[in-house]
């Protein structure tokens, strides 16, 4: 299989560099990692095991290889060689004679990716220890208060989040107070945070390559009636969800899990995005949890649950959690193993 | 022609959301864009003019749309579809038994995108003061000095370029010392700064979708002879390099007038990438100035030129600048101008 995904590439490598491309036989034939001038040194110290080509064409030049060893089938993946990136593959098969068979492997490498093995669990409950320690630093000195603008706030956290030694923030944080709460994903403006408003923070840390990913909505003074009423339907769906996460579950019934409550409670309109999705070395990957998804979870796979109600003008609630399925012991009936875990009770901040 | 590029998507439509595609007609009918729910209120925002369509099939629905609009010849970006998205569309064309037939478009858009008009080039002048203004900073309150680390410089000047009002970094800042600056990209270590070191800092701001992106090279302290040498050579080179950017030029023209002095001095194969690239919506866009380009520069691009030379285990030098070629006057013969405007004579920190 030539694999060329670079989030792929490093799944299978170790190896981090901005370009290379990796043939994979189905034998015992060692693989071959192609890659440019630049990261020749890198290439040797984080791959040692593997052959290392250094090329400027990586496609073609693996693509090469797998027709000199007389490769019949060879696996590419679909989903992410572009019309024009096929073409150069094709072209080389044909300028060699060669009878190697392009076949199409579409998420072969992303479905081995769903299941983690301990070294990636260990890296995982990092990322979140960091994003929790970073949120209850925040919290602690009194960092949500009116007065700050989202961006303010928004800085803060992620510095906290370095402090504590994540690699990097995991992606674009959110931070979104009042009206602009309602807004599924918001970037913080400059904003200024008043009281009684909702102030929703999605933000997560990277170790090591994996991220983390967690959402928690706080109140700024009192809570008004409406408020605490989406807020209670919200925490009851999130746990409703986190309860449904056994291996082997429906996708979309642990979708509905959670949901229902929310429909039944006259807000499905106002959920409108998806139950959850798998994380790990991308902070959205394989499984989707959602009402179109298909398939089931599995064990040792790592997922959030993240139902939100969002009412436009006034403000919205997420909460939203990352677990491992099955908790990672091969038990398969083991509840989910809770990596976020800064509280999820209403915080009345004053 | 279908833009499914969602940095082509942006620079057409204004729309900058993470899921997008647009259907552009060669005649007066007007654009359509279509996205999911979660833009709704986002897209009639940014684009205003547009036809927005909520659906979750984007490349379907609006192949489908210009199908039922009688469209003959299609363009798509056959350097950005892949394999299996090119199925998705033929798929619909075929279900629908459409005479429509789809044609190659590569690089269409970013061919437009080459040449910018006088609001991207104030939104590139801003970001290059930002990142001008921040390395001022930083030198200024002492802040590159033996015995910080290259991860404790990168946060600050990072922090800095915000607080000068920079949306975002550009890319993950480079700062690399000592030895590790004879890595062209670096990432930032622990490493501590120390007496005789180079530290080049490649680094950029980020303003409303524009990148900046410039390097300096600073030595901690007496330069030692081979440190004189070699720097003398890059800036050298560098400003070679400048000279020779004007509208019309050779692009393999302008990578050799920089790369020719450093071949000269024995320095050729330490010489190890291209000379220099576009920056606009993106960090690297088109033109690439290497030795194997090909084409000539346009007036109004924006473009780096940024040799280096690496000596590995001892040290490197790489000087960038970004520079708009023909200064954006519309007069060929004009000199580039320069956007960022920090010094390049040796900085002799002690």
């Amino acid at each position: 299989m030539l694999v060329t995904d670079l989030i792929n590439v490093r799944y299978l490598s170790g190896f981090t560099g901005s370009n290379g491309a990796l043939l994979v036989f189905a034998d015992d034939r060692g693989p071959v990692l192609a890659t440019d001038g630049r990261y020749r040194t890198q290439a040797a110290e984080q791959a040692p095991d593997l052959e290392v080509a250094i090329e400027r064409a990586l496609g073609r030049h693996l693509i090469g290889r797998a027709a000199d060893a007389g490769v019949g089938k060879l696996g590419f993946e679909s989903n992410v060689v572009t019309v024009d990136g096929f073409d150069a593959l094709t072209n080389e098969l044909t300028d060699r004679n060669s009878a190697t068979e392009l076949v199409r492997a579409a998420g072969t490498v992303e479905a081995l990716r769903e299941i983690k093995d301990d070294g990636e669990l260990a890296l995982l409950r990092l990322a979140c220890e960091k994003a929790d320690a970073a949120l209850a630093d925040l919290v602690e000195r009194g960092g949500l208060r009116p007065g700050r603008t989202e961006r303010e706030v928004s800085r803060e956290l992620e510095a906290l989040m370095l402090d504590h030694g994540a690699d990097a923030i995991s992606f674009e944080t959110i931070v979104a107070a009042g009206p602009h709460s309602a807004i599924p994903h918001h970037r913080p403006t400059d904003a200024v945070l008043a009281h009684g408003d909702f102030v929703k923070i999605d933000f997560g840390a990277l170790v090591a390559g994996y991220h983390s990913d967690m959402t928690r909505t706080f109140v700024l003074g009192q809570a008004a009636d409406w408020q605490l009423e989406i807020y209670q339907l919200v925490a009851d769906a999130q746990r409703a969800g986190r309860e449904a996460l056994h291996p082997g579950a429906d996708l979309r019934g642990v979708d509905g899990a959670a949901r229902q409550l929310i429909v039944d409670a006259g807000y499905g309109e106002q959920f409108s995005h998806g139950l959850g999705h798998g994380v790990g070395l991308q902070i959205h990957e394989a499984p989707g949890i959602g009402a179109t998804s298909s398939g089931t979870l599995l064990e040792r796979s790592v997922v959030t649950v993240e139902p939100g109600v969002y009412l436009p003008g006034r403000g919205g609630v997420r909460i939203e959690d990352t677990l491992v399925v099955g908790s990672g012991t091969g038990q398969a009936t083991a509840a989910p193993e809770l990596l976020t875990r800064f509280p999820k009770e209403l915080a009345v901040l004053t």
